[in-house]
C-alpha cells in the first residue's frame, strides 16, 4: 500500500508521499514514489505514485524517454498547460495497463495505478491534479484544496482540519507530515521514510526535496509533540452531565 | 454507509452509533443502529449493525422472534457464553443473506451486513465481539480494546492513540464521540444523531442509552473543543529548521 498526499496553497505547493510497497504481506520493500521532472525557469512536475508498481514504474520509464527524445511529439517539455500534462500522464498509465491488464487478471490482479501531478509551467498557475486508473483527472478546489492517493482515510481527518488556501506553505507541510504519521501508525503497509517536497509559487523548481527518517530528532519531536498536543486536547473535552456531581 | 465502534475497557463496555443510512447518494434516512436486549441481573446484549439494511432489520427481527418463542432451541436468552450469542447472531446472519443473495447479486447489490455484539452474562466476563458476514467473528485484544464496522478508518487514528484497557469509561465514550465526529467530517454518509451506550461491568443492565443530537450545546461544546484543540496541537508542532532563522 501507499499513501501520498497534495497541497495546492496560495504560496505554493507540499508533496508527501510514504516509501513502503508491498506485494502480500511478506515482500515488503523500500521504493521512491515521488519522482521529479523539469527544466529549471521553465516547468517543474512533481509526479507521486499509488497502485501497481510495475505499472507506475514503466510510466516513469516512459516519461524519461519521452523526455530524453527530442523529436518526441509529446513530452514532459513539450505540453502548454498542466492539465496537458496530466492527460499525457493519463495515456501513457492507459498504455502500460491494457499491455498486462488480461495477463494479471487472470492471477487475480491488477495493473491499476493512480498518480498525483503537481506543478508548474512558466506563465501559468501552480496546480495539482489526480489522475486515475482509467486516465481522467481531477484538480483540487479551492475549498478542499489537497488530493490523496492510496491509503488516503487515516490521513484525511486532520486536513479536512486544517488545510485551507491560505494555508502558510511550512504549515501546509507540517499538516502533511501528521496525516501521513497518522497513516502510519494505522496502517503497516504505509511506511518511512517520507518524501517532502516544497514548492514555492513561480519559483518554478523545487524549493526542498527532503527525505524524512523517523528516527531524525525533528520528526521523533514532532510525533511527540502531536501526540502530546492530541491528549491534551482530548483531556480537555468537556464532562458528560453525570460526571458532574 | 454507518460507522459504529465498541470499545471494552476493564470498567466495562461504551458502543456508539450514527444513525444514517442510505439507498444510493438520493434515498438517505435515519435509522437506529444499535439494539438492546436482556434480562436486568441476568444478562445485557448490546447489537451494532452494519451494511444491507434488510439484513440486519431481519436479523433483529429473527432475535425478537426467538425471545418470544419460549420453547426456542437457541436464543439469547439460551445462550451460555457470549460468544455463543455472537455465533447464534453470525448463523442468522448467514441465514438471511442466504435467502437473499443470489436476486441481489444478479441486481448487482450485496445482502452483507456486519454486527458489533457487546455485553456479558451473569457469571462471565464483559466482552465485545465483532461478526462478519460470513458468520464467523473475533474479539478484542488488550491491546487494540475496539472493534469498528461500517466506515472505520477515518475515525481509528484517535482511538489508536487513546485507548487503552485501563481507560476509564467516560474517557472511552468521550474518545468514540470524537471518533465518531472526525468520521461525520469527512464522510457525509455518516451521520447524526449518535447512540451512545454506557455499560458497567457486572451491572447486567446498561447504565446509560443516550442518544446525542449534533445541536445539542454539549455536543457542540465538545466538537469546538476538539477543534480548537487540534488547532492549538496542530500550532505547537516544531518549526523546520529553516523555519529558525
Amino acid at each position: 500500500m501507499t499513501y501520498c498526499v497534495a497541497i495546492k496553497v496560495n504560496d505554493g505547493l507540499v508533496l508527501a508521499s510514504d516509501s513502503r510497497t508491498n506485494a502480500g504481506v511478506d515482500y515488503v520493500s523500500t521504493y521512491s514514489k515521488m519522482h521529479v521532472f523539469g527544466t529549471p525557469n521553465e516547468r517543474l512536475f512533481v509526479l507521486l505514485t499509488a497502485g501497481n508498481l510495475a505499472t507506475s514504474q514503466a510510466v516513469v520509464n516512459l516519461i524519461n524517454r519521452d523526455l530524453d527524445d527530442l523529436d518526441a511529439k509529446t513530452s514532459l517539455n513539450t505540453v502548454e498547460y498542466l492539465f496537458d500534462a496530466a492527460h499525457y500522464v493519463g495515456e501513457l498509465s492507459c498504455r502500460v495497463q491494457r499491455g498486462h491488464a488480461e495477463a494479471l487478471r487472470e492471477s487475480g490482479s491488477s495493473a491499476e495505478a493512480s498518480f498525483i501531478l503537481g506543478g508548474q509551467i512558466h506563465g501559468r498557475g501552480h496546480d495539482i491534479y489526480l489522475i486515475y486508473p482509467q486516465g481522467n483527472y481531477i484538480s483540487a478546489s479551492p475549498e478542499t484544496p489537497f488530493l490523496q492517493i492510496g491509503e488516503s482515510k487515516y490521513g484525511k481527518p486532520i486536513l479536512d482540519r486544517i488545510i485551507r488556501s491560505d494555508t502558510p506553505l511550512n504549515d501546509a507541510a507540517r499538516c502533511a507530515l501528521v496525516s501521513l504519521d497518522s497513516t502510519m501508525r494505522s496502517n503497516i503497509s504505509v511506511g518511512p521514510p517520507i518524501e517532502l517536497a516544497f514548492y514555492k509559487k513561480d519559483d518554478l523548481e523545487l524549493e526542498r526535496h527532503a527525505l524524512l527518517d523517523l528516527n531524525t530528532p525533528f520528526f521523533r519531536r514532532m510525533q511527540r509533540r502531536w501526540n502530546d498536543g492530541l491528549r491534551r486536547a482530548f483531556n480537555g473535552l468537556p464532562r458528560f452531565e453525570w460526571e458532574r456531581d
